[in-house]
């Protein structure tokens, strides 16, 4: 029997972000025992780095993931750092609240999506029905404050649901979470959190990490260089990186009293002798107020920029790991024979969106991995210092360096080589693919860009196993 | 100078769902001009059917587009149908809320997740700044309605914003909706919006589709089968499928007043008989209200269905396309020299979740793909139906077959074989890899009846092929 379209909408419901994502955890990357875990570690870890990096602060993160006895499924994570705390009023909105977050503006940070940490206390509550239990020391008009909180998610609503709340005594500013989990696995193979930690040490010098796995043994991972690095800028947007929703939005949001002042007070590389080019190219009157920007007008403004000249996009908002550090890192997690390293110039992708490519190769000693007893060459892909751990086959970083011809370069059996490759994009905008976060969509300058830089490193490796190959020979012929 | 943790949340904001998407839009899939047109045709043509089908009817689409003139950027999308409609007071709720639905149900469909037609009003809006159209012709109380909408999207808000409402005469139900969209390009490529309907056609071969391309040439795809395929059922979820945190939902959200009034009318598979046996093995009292149900005696529930036996989940629930209407598909679109296709018995992925797979090879004809003039075999996946155009190297479907020896089957050459593998996945629970629902996670029981189904239709090319090469070589002997 055929139903009339007003029954057939009776089920209508407007779902929360928390809801939807209960219902399609899987988005979120979580999928698999061993990669949930691993997902869980990248959230926590990579907001631990950004916060004590924004507030100037050398990182420093304990790690102690413990299995509840007589339940072998079942872990407790606790992941605590020295960062500058979560003001009491913000504590649930970070953990509870799905797209909430003070990292949505164009500035290169690691995490940018405010799904992360609320991700993982969603995935902790719905395997374990548990609540969280959140420390935070932070300062507030200079007083060091320390609050304990222990809630639920409100999963209908996307927001906290407070259980107990404690004043307490602490010595520092950072956050201390425990988070409970089920349907995880800790592992050592390359997806899992060990190798997580392990390549975050390699691309993040900087930092001290302590882990205590589940045996109870203790990894301490020291500090291979004992600078902060300088800490990004946010940047305004460049001219052809900006579309004409950007500008209507812009517009629509603005405080200013004129398209001039707005343009050359929001865009980069904006002059008021610009703007009077482009009123002359669009006869736009930029003295309008930027509340009735039209969007045709937006579009006409955006044309306008793609024919004109810009300096490129300012880059000190972009800040690199740097070829030494990278090559510290390297040295000090792979200690490999040869190592060579790469930071390329800056330099854009989409017209207007700035990005750097660094890239390493060790060669020899721990580089490579070794799967089944047999050495294999791999490839350690990053976005803003972040390893990425899934997804490999739609990455631009997989996909550049899988098209390099390795034999041109004296590697005869690239796959079984004791061969790692690592690969960094800073970006403000890292292009992923999916909300996972864990590939870059291949672009055409990404990728020329990440191979120049390889092939590059590559014809070192060659000199120098050319080397090697005819020194044995001499040493053959001596003999 | 570093900064203290108030100062550095001053930014914090909450992100409507809408503004989370424009944000992130290549998450909806919306990532390259072409692409991005084959999503916005996905979108609403599968919601086109799903609503035509669900009301009984036999789905009959209108597809136009055009070009405005002087703009080659510019297009101009309507999709008319003769769906049971949408009710006046639902159209902005389908249109400009994301997350919003009527299809949050255990049920088979080929949309599902509330995202769909509102991100295609998103993306017109990113990239014109026009409004939607709708016409909607409806039923109520039996009465035949008719409305025109003219509205924005209110992304800051997740709503619509109506601009023009009038009531209008119609002869029958059904929705039309025009949409301008820039930054898309019409190709015939394999991932192009051409190319989508095509493949839509061979697994839906009841729907009638019409389509004007933009030079203005009309194709007509005439139905191969007159029946509208039987309507999917709701069902109950199976005790094996079902988590803690799904049997703690639905407890919190029961009406039934007790453990076991609830479990039996909300589970399948689950009789008075089966409750009383799990109040003896877990101990726990099935005389309780639901809404005082703990995580942890959901938990023991659900260990507890762990250790029993049930009937495998009912299966009325899956209506495959069936072999026979495969190979009218594919006869009608691909006109092979020889088709083979199979429709698998369902059977169950994650312990509970039943799925089916079917499968089809067309050999010869047009069957395969024409790439720089030269024919190369293709892969057809699809999900409840609707192709899969993206994501294909992290697909179950993609992996399954191309871990299938060829050579072992008379296929010397599979990459240049003219040849096009068809696999379709059913399934109440699709699981999608990521927001863009474009491939299948490849789940080991998934992996395995694709391979199984195709290896079987495998081994009748073989035959096929060895006759013709022994007709051949008698032929040639006599020559």
């Amino acid at each position: 029997m055929a139903q009339q379209a007003s029954e057939l909408f009776e089920n209508f419901q407007q779902l929360s972000p928390a809801e939807f994502f209960r219902k399609n955890r899987q988005m979120l990357g979580f999928s698999g025992k061993i990669t949930s875990l691993t997902i869980v570690f990248h959230e926590l870890i990579t907001n631990s780095i950004d916060a004590a990096e924004e507030a100037g602060i050398l990182p420093e993160i304990d790690v102690e993931l413990r299995k509840v006895e007589n339940d072998k499924e079942h872990y407790i994570l606790r992941i605590s750092d020295n960062g500058p705390g979560i003001p009491e009023d913000y504590i649930m909105k970070v953990y509870c609240s799905m797209f909430a977050g003070s990292k949505f503006r164009n500035i290169q940070s690691r995490g940018q999506q405010g799904l992360g940490c609320s991700g993982c206390v969603l995935f902790s509550q719905m395997t374990t029905g548990k609540p969280a239990r959140v420390i935070s020391g932070y300062k507030k008009d200079g007083q060091l404050k320390g609050v304990k909180l222990k809630f639920h998610m409100d999963v209908e609503k996307n927001v906290g649901n407070l259980l107990e709340k404690d004043e307490i005594e602490v010595d520092r500013t950072g956050v201390s979470i425990e988070l409970h989990l089920k349907e995880v696995n800790y592992s050592m193979s390359e997806q899992g959190a060990f190798e997580y930690i392990r390549r975050t040490m390699i691309a993040n010098p900087h930092v001290k990490i302590t882990f205590r796995d589940p045996t109870g043994h203790k990894y301490i991972f020291k500090r291979a260089a004992d600078v902060v690095p300088v800490l990004p800028k946010e940047v305004l947007p460049h001219p052809k990186g900006v579309s004409a929703d950007d500008i209507k939005n812009m517009a629509k949001n603005s405080d200013k009293r004129s398209y001039k002042s707005m343009l050359t007070s929001e865009l980069s590389r904006m002059s008021a002798k610009r703007v009077e080019e482009i009123q002359e190219l669009t006869r736009i009157d930029m003295k309008k107020r930027p509340r009735n920007m039209t969007f045709e007008e937006a579009e006409t403004i955006v044309k306008c920029f793609e024919t004109m000249k810009f300096m490129a996009p300012p880059t000190d908002g972009l800040i690199p790991i740097g070829d030494e550090q990278i090559e510290k890192g390297i040295r000090q997690i792979l200690k490999p024979e040869l190592v060579e390293t790469i930071t390329r110039k800056p330099v854009t992708y989409k017209g207007g969106v700035a990005f750097i490519i660094e890239a390493g190769i060790a060669y020899g000693g721990d580089a490579g991995r070794i799967v089944n007893a047999q050495k294999k060459s791999e490839i350690m892909r990053f976005a803003n210092r972040v390893p990425l751990s899934f997804e490999k086959g739609s990455c631009a970083i997989t996909q550049a360096l899988e098209s390099i011809d390795w034999k041109r370069y004296g590697i005869k059996d690239f796959e079984n080589a004791p061969i790692t490759l690592f690969v960094n994009m800073i970006s403000t905008q890292i292009p992923y693919n999916s909300t996972g976060k864990q590939s870059i969509a291949p672009e055409p300058e990404i990728l020329h860009e990440i191979r120049q830089s390889m092939m590059k490193l590559a014809r070192k490796v060659e000199r120098y196993l050319r080397k090697q190959r005819s020194k044995a020979e001499i040493e053959f012929s001596k003999s």
